[in-house]
This record gives C-alpha cells, structure tokens and sequence, in this order.
C-alpha cells in the first residue's frame, strides 16, 4: 500500500516508470530511515503525540528492521515505491494504529531529505577514511622507491628531473587537500531537514527540530523548510563534485601509470595477477585495472551533470525529477569508494623498475643555463646559450 | 575461465573491479554475440578451418544458446567477465574441441564490436517503430482536441492564439524529423566490424569479411581495422545523441502539459489512475509520470557525456575504458525506449478541458496590427499603434 | 532604436546583461539576414504588399549592406541589441516609410532562425570541404610513409603490427563516414522556417512560404510554427554534435601524434617551425598546436553541453534563453573548422621517422600462433602454448 | 619576442591556433602578474640574484605597468602570446639586462599559476562580496512584501500555504551556505605555486618560497611543485563548481519569477524599463532578464564540463591543454558575478501584487487532516478522511 493510497489504483505502466529502480536503489536508506524516524518518534513523545508504549514499541521495532536489513532479510518491494513506505507499511503491519501514527508532522520529502543526508554523512566520513588509506599507500610506494629518478615531462616530453617520491608525494598532497574539501563539504550539509515537511513546514501540531537534529547528531537545523527542498539536488551536487575532485587525482595518477607501464617506459610493472590478458594475443599484459580506474572519472563526470542539469529551470519546491538524483549520487559515492581501494591496493602491489628509471641528458639543460646565472649571467642569455648547444 | 587465461589466477579485488557490472549489463547482448558467432562459423567452414560437422555441431549449439537465453536459462557468470567467454565457455564444455575453434580469427574486440552494432541496429529499428507510435498518439490527440484553442507563449507570456493541433502538429512534425536522423544514424553505422580483431586485422589465416557481414545483414564491411576500434565509442556517442534528440521532444511536451496542469491553467488533466498522491497533502494529484519524463532527458545528458568523455585524449587502438561505454549505451537506449511508450500511454488517456482553455483578448494584438497593415499603414506604425491602446 | 520600442527606456544594466555580446558574435549573420529580407521582400512584393519600386529600393540597399558589411564597413551596435534591428534600422535611415515595411508578416523570430540556418548550411558546406583537405592531408602522408611499420597498441601495450598506412587510413575511413553524417544533417535541418513568425504563423496576411524558401534555396519549408521554434537550439544540438564527432577524429590523432613524438617512442617530428619551447628550458620543442587540438575537442563538449541544457525544461515557444543557443553554435562551428585546417596543415609537415618505427618481436606472438592453427592446432591450444613462451 | 625564442620562427598558422584568445584574455592577469613579479623580484634581491638597484627598477617598473593598465594604456600583442611575456618584454625594452633577471627561478608554469591564484582569490572575494548584496537584495523584499502569502507548489500543483519571506527566506539561507562554501574554496586555495617552476622546482639557485608567498599574501606554499601542476584545472574545477553552486539558486529565483509573471499567475510584476518588447507582437512586455539570468546557469555547467573533461587522461605535469581552462574559469566567474549583480537589482524593482496572491482553500487540507490528528486521530485515517472530501 502506498503512503498516499486513496483507493485509486495506479495503473501499471505508469506505476512501473514512475517508482524506476527505486525500489531497489533505496536499500542504501534502510538504515537512514529508521535511524531519522527513531528521532522522529521520541519527539511525537515529547510533544505529546505519542505515549510511552507507542514510542518504545516504534523504537523497538524500527531498530529490529535496522537488524533484518543487516541481515540481508527487509526488502523493499516494488508496490512499496521506496524505502520509506516499505518501512511504513512494515511498521503499521506489526504495530497497527501505532504505526500509522509515525507519519504524522513530518512528508516522505523530509524524510528523503534527511535519510540521504545521513547516507551523505556517512559516506563523507568513509570517503575520508578511504583517503586516508591512499595516502599511505602512496607514501609506502615513496619508502619503498623514494630514491628512484624519474624524467620529469612537461607537454609530454623530457623537461627536468624528477622521482617516485615527487610523482607519488604530489598526490599526497592533492589527497591532503581532497580532506580538506571532504570536511567543508560534510560542515556545509550538517543540518537537519527534518521537521521541513514539504517545504513548508507543519501547520497547527508542535515539532521540536532541535530535538532531532540532536538525537541525529547533526549539527544545526535547517531552518528555512523550502530552503531544505532547494538543497536537494544542489548538496548532492557539491558531493558528487567532491567525488570528481577524488576521482581526477585516481584519473591522472592511472594515466601516469598506464604510460610508465609502456615497454617504451619501462618504469613500472604490475603483479601478474593483478593484469589481465588478451583473448587472441597471447603475450600481452594489460593493466586494466588502471585503465578502468582512469575511465571511471568520467562516469563521476556524467552522474554530476544528470544532478546538476535536471534540477535547472524548475521552480521552487518539489519536483517528482529530484527522485532521478539518488541514484547518480549512489552511483558517484560507490565508484570514487571502489576506485580509492582498488588504486591503494594497486599501489601496494606496484613495482618501480630502477634499471629502467635513467635520467637522460636533456633533463638537466636547465639546471646547466642555472649554473650560468649562478655564475652572473642574465637567465635569458644562459637560456639562449644552453639552447644553442643542446641536442633537440 | 577466461579467453587469455595463462594459468594466473586475476586477483579477486582486481576482478571485481575490472569485470564490474559487465557480466549482467551483457545479457543484452547474448543474442547478438550468438548471432555474429554463427556467420563467423559459416565463414570459417568456407575458407577450411571448420569442417562441416563442426559448423553443425556450433551452429546447433549456438542456436540452443538463443533458446535457453530466450527463456531465460543461460546466465553470465561473474568469473565469465561477459558474454562473448560464457558463450564460448558453453561450447567448450558441449563440443570440446571444436567449441575451442570458434575463437580462430577473431578477437573479443571485435566481437564485441559486432554484437553492439547488431544490437545498436535493432535498438534502431525499435525506437523508430516507437516514434511511429508516438507519432499516432499525438495524431489521434488531434482527432480528439484539434478544435480547442489554446493561447500561444513567448517568454512564458501570452502571445498569439495557439490551439492543441498546432502544439501537437510540432512534435508530430518533430518526430517525423527524428525518424529522418535514425534512419541516417542507421546507414552509418551499418558496416560490420568482424574481421577486424583487436583492431589490426587477422594475420596468416584467410577471412572472408564480405561474407560475415552479409550473413548478418550489414550493408557493407567497416574496411579499416583500427577505424573499426576507431569507431567505439563514437558510433555510440552519435546513437545516444540520437536518443538525446528524441528525448528532448519528450522532455518539452512534458514540459509543456505539467504546467499546463497546473490549476492556474486548467488545460488539461490526466486520468486519476494516472497520478500519485503525497504522504501529506490528502488533496493532491501530481503528474509525477511527467515530470519524470521530463528529467530523463538529462539521464541520457548524463550517459552522452559519459561516452564523449571517457574516449577521448585516449590513442588509437581499443583501450580497456571502452569497456565502459556500454552501460551508458545501454540505459540511454532503455531509457528513450520507455519514455516513448510511456508518453504514448499518457497521450492516449489526456484530457484538453475545453471549458478553461480560453484565448484572452490580448492574444489579438498582432492580429490587429496587420489588420492596420492590411489597410495601408506601414508595420512599425501599425505596431505603435496597437501598443498604446493594448493593457500590458 | 529597438524594434519593439515603445517610448520607455530600457534600464542600462538590464539592457547590459540582456543584450550580452550579441551586437559583437550577430557579425556572424548580417550576410545571411540580408539574404532573407531579400526573399522576404520579393514575397512581400508578390502578394502585393510592397510594391516594385519598395522591392527594388529595398533590395539595393541590402545588397548594399552586403557589400559594407564584407568590406568591414557594417557594424552593429550595442542599442540595436542584434543584426537584425541594425538591418532595419539602416533600411529605415536609408529609405524611410519603405524601410519600415519590411518587417510585415515577419517577426525576428523566425528572422533569427532562417539566418541561423541559413548560416548553418553553408557551415557544414565547409566542413565537408575541409573535411575533404583533411581527408587529402591524410592520404599525402600515407604516400609519403605509408610503407614504414608502427607497433599496434592495445590497453597501450605493444599488441600486433601495425603501420603508418593502416593509422592514417582508419582517420580516412572516419572522415569519410563524418562527411555522410555532415549530408544527412545537412538534409534534416534545409528547411525553411521564414514565415512561422512568433511560433504561431502570420495571421491575416498572405504570405507565400514556397516562395521565400525557394528563393533561399531551402529544401523545403518547416510547416509547423510552432515546430520551427521547437527546432531552435535542437537542431543546434546536432550540428554541434556533429562538430564534436570530427573533433573526435582529430583528439585521437593528436593524443597518438603526442605520443609518437616522445623521445620514447620518436616515430614522429615536428617541423621546428611547427614546436613552441619552454620559458626556462632551454632543450624543450613542444608539440603545443597538437596538444590544443586534442584539448579544443573538449571546448566543443562544453559548448553542446550547454545548448542541450539550457533548453530543456522549458514550454514550447520562443523563451529568451534560446539567445545563448548561437554564441555556443558559433564557437563549436568556428573551432572546427580551424582544428580541421590545422591538423591537414601539421600532417603536411610532420615528419615519420623510418629508423625509429621497428617492431618488436611480441607484436607476431598471434602470428605465430596463427601459423600453428594453420597447421591444424585449436586457436586455444595454439593461444596457450604461444603465451607459455613469450617473453611478458 | 617569446620567452622561448630560439631564432627560428614559428609558423603564422601555428601561431594563431595555438596563442588563440589568450593575447586578449590574458589582460584580466596582468595586475596579478606584476604583483607575482614583485614579490618574485624582491625575493631575488634577498637572495642575491638581483642587487637593489635592480631590484628598485624593476618594482618601479612593474608598478609603471599596474598603472597603465588600469588606464587601458597597457595591451597585450599577439605576438607576445600571453600577459607574461608581454610584462616581460616591457621589462627588458625599459631595463635592458636587468629586464632580463626577471625570469631567473621561475617558469611561465608557475607564473601563470601564481597569477590565476591571485586573481581567483580577488574574485572569490567579490562573489562573497556580491552574495552578501544579494542576501540585502532578498531581505528588503522580505521587508516590503514579506506579509503577503503566496501557494506553495509541489510537483508543480498547489500544495500548502507559503509566502513571500517564506520564498526570499529560502534564497537567503542558501546564500548564505554559498558564502559558507566561498570561504571554504578560498582556503583550499590559498597557497602559493610560485617557485615550483616547470613542476620540478627550482635546481641550483636558492629560492625562498616562503618569502614570496607571504608578500603575495598567500597562507601557505604549495609545497610540492608537481602537486602545483595538478592541482591546475583541479581548483578551477572547484571554483567554477562554487559559481555554478551561485547560480543554481539565480536559476531557480528566475524560474520562479518568470512563472509569477506569467498572467495567469500575476504574483509578480517587473518595472517597465526592466522589459523587452516584441518585435511583432505589440502587446508584449517579457521578463528577458530574468531568462537570461535562468539560462546562464548553463553557461557556467558547460564551461565546468571543459574544464574537467579537458584535464583528464592526461599524465601528470604541465600539457598545454591546460591553457583553454583559463577561458571557462574567466568566463564562469563574470557570468556569476554579472548574474549576481542583475538578480539583486532586479529585487530592488520586483513588485509583488498583493491582491492576486490568495491562498485557495485546497491549500488548507493538510491543515485540516493536522487538526484532527491534534483531536487524536490517527494521521493516517485523517489524511483518508480529508482526501476524500476535498475536491481534487
């Protein structure tokens, strides 16, 4: 049965379109919709709209559907729509009357709104974790190989000297930095849409935000109820960028690799087990894993555009199009997650190759033309006096 | 087992991460691989590498293959990594050595070439056939409201007078016009890749290219091997573009009959078993299926992006990353498919209330200018005539 | 003066933000509006409402326009916001009372999009053409070094044979099948939409729409008014789409020629005359003209990204938004169409190295397990026994 | 002359395509170059690379050049590619030798960086600057129409009672997060490059990174200079993602008040002199601004998705593909702030009329379904009850 249910039955094909991939897509929300509907119900209890009992058996029962779902054994179905009317419904089956009342002073919009807003939380904090074990990964690469040159390459050629410990501490780096935006990010969507309604808040009954902000661990309310549907799609937006700004260091760093694996390199070598083969070339060694590290990228790329151009030019307030957000934020989430363990765990399977890993000549013209302004010459005439004399 | 396999077993973190989603996304293309499998067995047969029996014995098996798949008996398993392995996985396990002859001069890349084309010119075919579809709902709309007026908008304001044959004349004129670029789309990519391996051809053994491809159906060979890898991608980039087209048609319809929903015009309304309820509003009736149509048309934004993207500043020759522009295929394909029914449904059981759809006097204004011009008086004059008298 | 004056000014900063770099990209069209005021004026003439000396006058003083505007001596300014109000207004300086007639039955509209599409045709006449120099550029290489061996990558690993003839000729085979793709849009968007005014037609007048397309050598007339405004921006779309496919092309060459140019490999060179060097190393040659045609591919993504986004979730007809449709149209047309020249021009000069192309021995391991299947060993246990012995 | 001139000359077709707009854009750097210079110039001195005298011409000079571009008086050539080597050649025409040590420890690579840093943090400071005269914009609204009521929408249909403080609120509270994220980004990007020279620092000479950093007034120094590459493109990702975080709410605020302005709403009025007319119907007064300000929102996702397509599949260190990021970082940011500025004015004028913004009775039914919860009905049976009787 569904949460706005009047006796009217939806037909079938249109049933089919409008719930999509809902309904097994939202097995992400379980957790995140009992947890926010726990709150919910200790407030209805505070303000009066809920007794005791009503609470304790709510609570109870919702955190025994936090338990089967762990356990692989709640299952949304498609009549259900989503997940939160399949708890809804779970709840009323159980409790009778009692589960009918949870529903009252909050809409299935501020329910999405939050339940993905802990999932974001969540995530957030992983993605952090996640980064955090790629740094080291890095970092053993440059204890292990930290003393191996490199050619430096500007425009893809031979420009200065370089070395695994620059190469692998850039993206330390860059990885340091990607923390610094995972923590803004997560401050920026610390607030609590619940209590917002459909945007418009609840008319005539008493609600306390403040009270399940806390018992959620957010941060802050979100005070202004249309502001909490306006966030939707433009947070899931700033998270997926995030997700690209990961995703762009695991792009360049895979194509890095790709290329210093070349027999024209040399640099680098995979384990054998970590390479896939070809079905009609029997000696080639592929590097797939980075190949498809490096196109997942653009999978990021396509699932923020769907969330930043199908929420555009639409008015305020909400529309049944936000839906189509979740699953490119799922989509974004899980693959800049994947790609971060499978390049830390590529990165402690890689091989530098120092008999390959030479300094050419070339690489040290500038620091010759350095050696003359050292020695007093203006660096433009240096440059034009080393140039002359270096093979191009 | 795998087609390279070399006796290293691919580590699991690795596999799951390279096989991604591919072992399921391929069912689509089972049928196809099946189908190009049986004119490359007939083609092997003619140049001596097969002998009849063995050419029996693999088509009747690959037959089989199409019948269990039909009736949904034969699966991909995971360890398979696609469709082309389980296939010939199969027919080692049935046909033992002979099964082992199928791979002979042949690639997976250029299998799964052909098998995306084959695929790609059925999908063709269907979403013309469902334009056509569109096309009769939007005509038989006519039939039923063609005498309604309805005002026409520039700017989102009223302009001129409009009615529902003019509105849905420009999308039928619009699909027609769809239909013209897949059938170009079409003959484009109608040329078989088979042959071309893993992009430079097939050395030693003698093929006969024509052959397959007429035994498939494809107007003409794709000569160039490496056009062929070439060609990944970019053929796919234009079906979705394609698809964008057709889509964008839906995303403006829909557009247009959301608002024209709204109470404040009162045009038109859906049948009730058509639109879904709110958890919190007891009055509502939302157009939910539209407004999801509408943002589809970013899903398959997002997919076109997706391929664009992840092809590029890549060199010749397949590279792993192509994997990856199956999916995106694929759901936008799937996507533009069900849209096109859907809003075929929808358009079967709209309501136009003449009642409300009322051109307002301003409407005219034009109209009255050129009545000025009729008589005599230059435009512009005509213009600043009717502009002062006319309420704005 | 605006066309749509009416006594009251427009804001400054609104007429800024509105009027945008119009006055500045319009340039573009003054040729084409030009062209079908001509048209506009004949039929105008020929149902009466001009009579021959308007016609006559008028005409002059557009082909007058013409002449100044190819002479540089045209300019639109920023209070005549586009080309078509610099028209009139200069028809209306010039020859008063006749001047201001022209715009009977028209509205600039339908004006914005003949001239477009005027401009577009004769657009993709010249990609066909510089695809055909491109395709000419190809083939001169192909006569220079088309005997000298490349190694075929795959997974951008040494994979199989390949050469500088089988290279150049996949680009070949592309361009060709982009030159179909350019007739059949052609075909789909040589339509005549001069007459559907608003979106809504020309009410009271007589108007000959068959004439006016005929005397602009459109194909046909676009019927629906309404279908002509639909087709702004979608049409757009696939022009744009279009470009991105030969941009394509070009991206993949660019990304090979890059990296045949690495001292690693040195297939390539680059005339000096063609490399750009470095500010502080004085060794460097840098291939920058192919690094910016790789990267120009993805300024066209940009630009078709924002045509198909912005007009989505827009009603039918004429919204202003649609004026950002031509800056992203001209900018991807504009780009190329020099990328094009640019590419046939660098592979005039660019130089294979013969000594440097040797191929490797892995690249015959499918050769030498061919020749065994040729003497009767499955692919399979040829595949194995050849992996078992090459070198990795 | 360029900074890499080695006496042979680089072709004109070469030249064009790749200095490209750069010579004209670049004008927006040269205030940052000089101070970039500046600092570079007097850590030189300290490091005893340049002598005082030295050191006191070039200030003076580079101050020259500060002030004779704030007058128009100091242009970029073609010739000289870029703001650079314009500042640089300026340096040596007036110093002769002494303009020459400018370069010494320093690449146009982090040059550019250096500028584009300075410069992105100026702007990141106007766009707070410009949110918060937005915020004023939305509150003086609020303080001149904040009691009048307006329907709330979901799905586009009359949902529940809103109002005018309740719609600017919404906005408010955004900007504010905007801001929020503003200082964020220019934290994460407040480090100085200057020093990382080509990516591979500085061999041989002393530089004191730390010095020039802080007369920048930077936070910090990016350490590692091959990081100070990738992050190249990756901040502009990141900032051009924060306007198009501005703009998604100018988006939405437009779409909004065009619809208001639609007659059949009528919720809102714009003053006279912010309208367009039409060029044939006389009747007309259309919202263009505020379309206008709808459709950039576009603009700014296209220019991010070059960004972020362009950069990616590319090794790590400096490409010059990495050129055409400046174009789409300059053009996102003046769209932002153009749009800023034109939204809030437009505030200053809008006109809400009272006496079309009734709340209909259908509005009220959640209302009613509340207070019969707040008797003690279950909301569940409450919602049945009142979804029975309202008309729908």
């Amino acid at each position: 049965m569904k949460l706005w249910d009047k006796g009217v039955e939806l037909d079938k094909l249109i049933e089919d379109y409008t719930v999509g991939s809902d309904y097994i897509i939202d097995d992400k929300l379980v957790k995140y919709d009992c947890i926010a509907s726990k709150a919910h119900a200790k407030m209805l209890n505070e303000t009066g709209i809920l007794d005791q009992d009503e609470l304790n058996s709510l609570v109870a029962e919702l955190d025994n559907i936090i338990l089967l779902h762990s356990r692989g054994l709640f299952h949304i179905n498609k009549s259900d729509e989503d997940c939160h009317t399949a708890i809804e419904n779970h709840l009323v089956e159980k409790l009778g009357e009692t589960g009918k009342k949870i529903h009252t002073a909050r809409s299935r919009n501020d329910q999405v709104l939050t339940a993905i807003r802990l999932y974001e939380k969540d995530e957030l904090s992983e993605l952090k974790e996640l980064s955090g074990t790629f740094i080291k990964a890095l970092e053993s690469v440059i204890n292990k190989y930290g003393n191996i040159d490199l050619p430096g390459y500007t425009h893809m050629q031979r420009a200065m000297p370089s070395g695994v410990s620059l190469l692998m501490g850039a993206f330390v780096e860059s990885a340091r930095d990607n923390i610094l935006l995972i923590d803004s990010v997560f401050d920026l969507i610390d607030q609590s849409p619940l209590g917002t309604a459909a945007g418009f808040g609840v008319p005539v009954l008493n609600i306390d935000r403040e009270m399940t902000a806390d018992l959620m661990g957010f941060d802050r309310v979100q005070a202004n109820p249309l502001y909490a549907q306006l966030s939707r799609g433009k947070f899931e937006a700033t998270v997926v960028h995030l997700c690209s700004q990961i995703m762009y260091d695991i792009n360049k760093l895979a194509t890095d690799l790709v290329m210093f694996s070349m027999s024209e390199f040399g640099f680098v070598s995979l384990p054998e087990n970590f390479c896939t083969g070809s079905s009609i070339m029997p000696q080639k060694k592929n590097p797939d894993v980075l190949e498809l590290a490096r196109a997942k990228y653009h999978v990021v790329l396509g699932e923020e555009l769907k969330i930043k151009s199908l929420t555009a030019n639409l008015i305020s307030g909400y529309n049944r199009d936000l839906q189509l957000t979740k699953e490119p934020l799922f989509t974004a989430i899980e693959t800049t997650k994947q790609s971060l363990k499978i390049m830390s765990f590529v990165l402690d399977g890689i091989i530098f190759n120092k008999d390959k890993c030479i300094l050419s000549d070339e690489l040290f013209a500038t620091e010759k033309a350095y050696k003359l302004v050292d020695e007093g010459m203006p660096f433009r005439d240096a440059y034009k006096k080393i140039s002359r004399r270096e093979p191009q």
